[in-house]
């Protein structure tokens, strides 16, 4: 097997699935899967075999990817360009029950008029800011009714996400955010209710938060993408165990500075990315925690710097013979930092079944 | 035009490539450009026709692509991982000039023992250390000669890359740094010479030291590859100017958050790369430089966060009306930190042509 792969753990992967299934049946809300991460149709098809209504999308190229194999359910995540329309429309001609977003009176009105200029009448939800993370209205603000009014029919719903979520590492916090995600979206949906518009969904999700939550009373789904794969970013927000990850770099050794205690491997940030999410957390893995080729994490030895496609492994500390310990051919499994990143610097993921047999996984890329 | 879109301006190209290869022929050099930044076919002819003299590769499935497209004279400037040697054996059975290179007895013997076996002589480098920065040996370790004794009638010369560069910015700094590659790399190649061995290529090279060195005396060749494009990080570093960016992303307005002066645009970090290479330098550009739709800077704006599919522009000092002067739909440009990773997220490059027209220019990805 050549290398620099990606390894996709099938086994893990099933697991963590179950777990926001059940996270999201005993909290009694559809789960609609963000597939932004792993952009992979058997990864979708064992999301919905789990349970799953629907998915979310984060570009309309992952909306004709999915619809093509049979996904008719389709939320798309992102406040679309209006130049972007004309390709809505043609997955909403096709049959596809896409559903957009906005939160402006200009998105709002450049969807609805080209939506009557061409006989099409596109479900669209408000994006709300539960916390100032980036895009959205406020719950509060006058301007939610006036994109509501807009609407008019179209309006499906509001939906929001807890971004700010990423940045906290403890279980309280994160049952602050989840009911401030929560509450927030909940409020819009009401005033719109309250104003005399129906609103009938209230989606809300971020990994962090949706298996944080304590009740999600009010809403009716749950959206989460990397929860499928988990990574070290997750790990050290504090809802994951390290041998959850379902996604790993399979690398090999290509050299070594022995008196500086360096393993050269052929994963640098072509395959691992740039992403450097545990920096700024309370465990910095420099680009990934390396593990042995059975994915058994190595104690204190990470990626620590990355080239284009050199990786340089060190221990903190050592006074290890690196050379003898970790020979010239030596594989490797690498955790990454952010699994949506690593995964999309590959064209497919080398899957392994529970079998013990490997599958090639195609990953779709690009806009 | 949808967006985001890898824009390549092929006059700047075309400046930056007789840039450089004037530079190689008045130092006296050949020049092999390094296509890693690029991985497109356009480039190199355009790089060919300008004077070069082959092409360095970091992966097999470069040497391969551009081998197919008639290119014979490839150095793959990685060392090798043993189990790549067969995929190396069919390109040079098929007549791919294809040099490896080495900087252990391991991975040498490993070269010499395998094209025994099957018959074949790959032509070998020998990797120097000229600056503690990744991969190499040093000039003066006695490992060098031991290595050049393995490798026999297959040593092809000794080649280094002062990676460090990358952490200078003053041209003094950069010129010293350039002579240090220079002067290691050929006393690394007199040291094989004296002890009785041909070193015939003495090969060195990155875009700072090019563009820095005072003479290149004992060298060969030249290797380089960033400057083709150029980008932040190099222009931080003081060898180009913020006009000779020859890359940037085409992005759309999708929303704005007015009262904190956000811009939201559909190119996140899947667009940009999560490469942030500008943090630890004299000026941070955030995740880039935006510009107006003609590629002009705009003074102050940067993509200052990013996520998968949404990035947020944002003056430093800003009481701006952003949405006036930015409304939903707006074109920008922005000006990558790292050409080589912001390439590497596109599957092609939107060539813009000096007659105004635009040609899709296809880009490799993967291993």
């Amino acid at each position: 097997m050549d290398t620099p792969a990606a390894l996709l753990d099938t086994v893990k992967l099933q697991r963590n699935i179950q777990r926001m299934q059940q996270r999201a049946d005993s909290l009694g809300v559809h789960l609609r899967p963000h597939v932004k991460t792993h952009k992979c149709a058997p990864v979708v098809a064992a999301q919905l075999a789990a349970g799953a209504r629907g998915i979310t999308v984060s570009t309309l190229k992952e909306a004709e990817y999915f619809f093509e194999l049979g996904i008719e359910d389709i939320l798309y995540a992102v406040c679309i360009a209006p130049h972007k329309l004309p390709q809505a429309l043609a997955l909403w001609r096709r049959g596809c029950a896409l559903t957009l977003i906005t939160d402006s009176l200009a998105g709002a009105s450049a969807i609805v008029d080209f939506g009557k200029e061409h006989g099409a009448t596109f479900a669209v939800m408000i994006e709300i800011d539960c916390d100032g993370h980036r895009s959205g209205v406020k719950p509060q603000a006058p301007l939610l009714l006036d994109i509501a009014a807009v609407l008019g029919d179209r309006l499906a719903g509001v939906i929001t996400h807890a971004g700010e979520s990423y940045g906290l590492d403890t279980p309280d916090a994160l049952q602050a955010i989840a009911e401030q995600e929560r509450a927030r979206c909940v409020e819009a949906a009401q005033r719109i209710r309250a104003s005399g518009q129906p609103c009938p969904q209230v989606s809300v999700g971020s990994t962090p938060t949706a298996l944080s939550a304590a009740n999600l009373d009010g809403v009716t789904e749950l959206r989460a993408g990397v929860y499928a794969f988990f990574d070290l970013v997750m790990h050290n927000i504090g809802v994951c165990r390290l041998d959850e990850l379902a996604l790993s770099v399979l690398t090999t050794v290509i050299g070594h500075q022995p008196e500086k205690g360096w393993i050269i491997t052929d994963a640098g940030w072509m395959a691992m990315s740039r992403d450097r999410g545990t920096q700024s957390q309370q465990h910095d893995f420099g680009y990934g925690q390396v593990c042995d080729e059975h994915g058994e994490p190595i104690a204190g030895l990470l990626l620590g710097s990355a080239n284009q496609e050199h990786g340089v492994a060190q221990f903190a500390h050592t006074d290890l013979d690196v050379v003898t310990r970790f020979p010239l051919g030596t594989r490797l499994r690498i955790l990454p930092n952010h699994a949506c990143a690593t995964g999309a610097q590959f064209g497919s993921y080398s899957a392994l079944l529970e079998n013990g047999q490997r599958q090639d996984w195609p990953r779709l890329r690009g806009w």
